[in-house]
């Protein structure tokens, strides 16, 4: 960040343009589509059904019968009921209007009136992955699912042996997912809205290294702090003795936040540090609404406090609040509103100019090709 | 329905598009206007006020002090007040804002502050008809209202000597009014939208005949029933005891949809039958709302059990749920969303074509003669 | 008004045509802006935060240290959170979300990631005058705002000596304000709207005197009247004693109406009239919503009982519900649903020519020079 960046930043008319640019459609095409969201906390998928929109496609999650999950389009092809409203027989879904049922992969298995079955007569089914506490889904064309491009999961902490995972919550949000990756990658707002919360005031105050690497961001902090109660509550440390704090944002285009939070005690530097892992899944709804899931991965086997949970929802719900102001704004005037940059917003503007040529590659490449493969 | 048929509604492109021509349109013109609808039930209407919107028109109902119902635009001429929110004066309506009287003619006869009326000072009177249970009203040209376009009363069972008359409910649904024709018609979703409501489970199977004339679609269907408790006490019959039914379905173009039961005694086959013929209004309220009027006319006078109108109730909430669920898609993403039809949707098809067919006749001619009579 | 006047009003196409000229238009444009308006009772600001809307701009309001009230444009610079949603740091507010400080002037003094302060980085603040019960705002281009366009104090009642002031309440109404002024200018709705509780009844039948001048309308009225308990209470007067009334409504372009009641005794002509002023602010909120802001200045000093302020909310409750039922109609189908006027609308409708003359006037201006000051 040379000492021009600020300038770029003063008035920063191209990032707001490139933000107008590529929000002001609809919500299916605010996101690139040929990739991996997730889709669902595994817990939240039973033999019951979840209903959840998706980059706008509303989408119903099930269970088979041995336990895999299924993402069906929400609405029958037949007379636009919502699959959601009907049962889950066997590994089916049977529509509440006329029970005509639909199996895993979308095709209609049965119309109770007629033995012929039309091959329209089927919904689309969406690729899934389930991989520990997260359900992950492809919302482009299914034929081009690509394995390869789902995250690594040993670096988000899910996959490393004796490792703790512990599924938080999802939280909805009713605000543009980009105003939520901001959020997360823009470490300095910590001291004010969450004052007392997540630091011990020197957040702030800290210098902090950025680094630009394959469309990510990454910023990492290195911090002295003496814990109070409730960080120590949150970070399972003891409170007031001193600890070394690593802390990392990383932002990954273009479905994932992760803070790593690594904790060495300065007495004992070389025993193994306690490192607590916290992605998480940021998916697009609608244009103005997105999804927050949250998980943590820790070194550490210990339990949380039973109360670490509602410190967290309050904390996110703090960003709720004040994204959803900001977002009724955009929503009354426009997506061209101005905002003025500074220096700290560097990071978060180069994701968003890097989310911008995500999607408005795919965008191009839709328009020279066949239309994408969404609903 | 010969074979081809099947293979004409399998796609059916040519019906969503006529569709979505009759509906993509206000309220005021997706039914056609020079008809009779019915507009309440009689007991709806007294020396009160009844504010009901009516193909977009707002229209307030009261009755004169010899009993007539009167049909007035809802709106003030004056300073665009809704005339419901005054007080019935005699057999005027009196302005709350500033006291002007509208007689049932629709003309201003007071102006408190002067002694000239302007005859500009009118609202549109609409012409209706009462005729036992049901007001009807004429949402055209009122110079141009014609009783006989009036459906037949006695085929209603209305005017048949010594018939029960029992109305039952006025239910608005938050769907285009062509929905629920199409449910009322659609006998194949009784197994199992109502399941174990309105049959032994025999309905699905079931052969049909249909017939067309006149613009009607009529489907009749035989069946030997050992009726339930729930079916027993719907149409008055003896759980256990074996009958003969014959229901027949049938949609009157533009505004009616009546079901008729016909019951007999196999062991007694000449006996008079045991009839229950259901009358429905459907009536369009806005482009996505309608009003459902019910009423049961029965050959027998014995009374319906007590807890029959909850049953019926809450069968006809059955349908309100899943149509408003398919409206309310139709509202995010349009009118052209695919349906894909099947051979039981055949008569609901034809039915949606005659439909399109009325209303498009009445606009070309609205379009090359003076425009409709239509506030 | 001549008798051609009459003839004019009867079907005023030409007032429903500049009514919609002027009211079809983001709520910014529907009123002059450079003018002064009232902002808020002066209780209402204190040193907490209050967030109002004017003429669709979000303005936030508080006091410094020194008392003084500030106005600020209620939007973070750099990421669009409302100022209001954070806290007051001596004469300035936090920004709840990176503690970015703006002073009263609006310009930003504190950003707490960074030394640098770029200009952009500020806040309209909005000229505000603090005079007795009320704090007016500048709406326009602040380098042009006018002390002389003030509406003069001592004809308000304000600043007269000895007199009582009462700040009674602000109403928000769900109606354009151009429909308030009409409503408030028109004395003849009070003997039907308010039936009983403003005169006792010979309201409708008295005669009266308009004058036009400076753009203003005024209309003048005498009475007698024996007072009935509820407006004795609301004037301060003795029910069943005679009274000599005169009563002025008059409209003052583009934001006030005043309402004069002057009271003598017929047995002592020459004693110090009884007199009450009303000045009502009236301030466009939104399109379809405005501010109402009521005080009385009494020339007596004595107390209105206690059960007066409720009797007077409950008053302009009935006018509120009118013409929210107007505006509904209007926003259902636009401004320009016909009205047809008669005599007693002629002051409403020659103020409604005269401010859409004030309104056309400014945009004109505004559009042949530099654009209004407005954010």
């Amino acid at each position: 960040m040379a000492g021009n960046t600020e300038e770029h930043f003063v008035t920063d008319k191209n990032v707001i343009r490139t933000r107008k640019r590529m929000l002001s459609c609809p919500a299916a095409m605010i996101a690139p589509r040929n990739q991996w969201y997730i889709a669902a906390l595994s817990q939240e998928v039973t033999r019951g059904m979840l209903s959840r929109q998706i980059l706008d496609d509303h989408i119903v999650f099930f269970r088979t019968e041995d336990g895999s999950p299924v993402g069906l389009a929400d609405r029958c092809p037949h007379r636009g009921v919502p699959l959601s409203m009907g049962t889950i027989k066997d590994d089916a879904i049977r529509c509440a209007y006329h029970g005509f049922e639909f199996g895993k992969t979308g095709v209609c298995q049965r119309v109770p009136s007629q033995s012929r079955i039309m091959p329209q007569l089927a919904v689309q089914s969406y690729p899934l992955l389930e991989i520990g506490p997260y359900i992950w889904i492809w919302m482009g064309d299914p034929a081009r699912a690509d394995e390869s491009l789902l995250p690594d999961q040993f670096e988000l902490g899910i996959t490393r042996p004796d490792w703790k995972i512990t599924p938080l919550f999802v939280m909805e949000m009713g605000c543009n997912y980009q105003l939520l990756h901001e959020n997360l990658l823009d470490v300095s707002h910590i001291s004010f809205l969450h004052a007392g919360m997540l630091d011990t005031g020197s957040m702030a105050a800290a210098s902090f290294k950025a680094s630009y690497a394959g469309g990510r961001v990454r910023i990492s902090r290195d911090l002295n702090e003496i814990p109070n109660d409730v960080m120590a509550k949150t970070f399972n440390l003891t409170a007031g003795k001193p600890v070394r704090r690593t802390l990392i944002t990383e932002a990954i285009p273009p479905q994932l936040s992760v803070i790593t939070n690594i904790f060495t005690d300065p007495e004992n530097p070389n025993a193994p540090p306690h490192t607590m892992i916290s992605p998480q899944g940021v998916t697009p709804s609608g244009n103005n609404r997105c999804l927050n899931f949250l998980i943590n991965c820790t070194s550490y086997p210990d339990e949380q406090p039973e109360d670490a949970l509602p410190h967290l929802w309050k904390l996110f719900e703090q960003d709720k609040v004040v994204l959803e102001a900001v977002q009724k704004r955009f929503d009354e005037e426009g997506w061209d509103l101005p905002e003025v940059s500074v220096m700290a917003d560097a990071a978060a503007l180069n994701f968003r100019l890097k989310m911008v040529e995500l999607v408005e590659a795919e965008r191009e490449k839709a328009a020279t090709a066949k239309p994408l493969g969404s609903t």
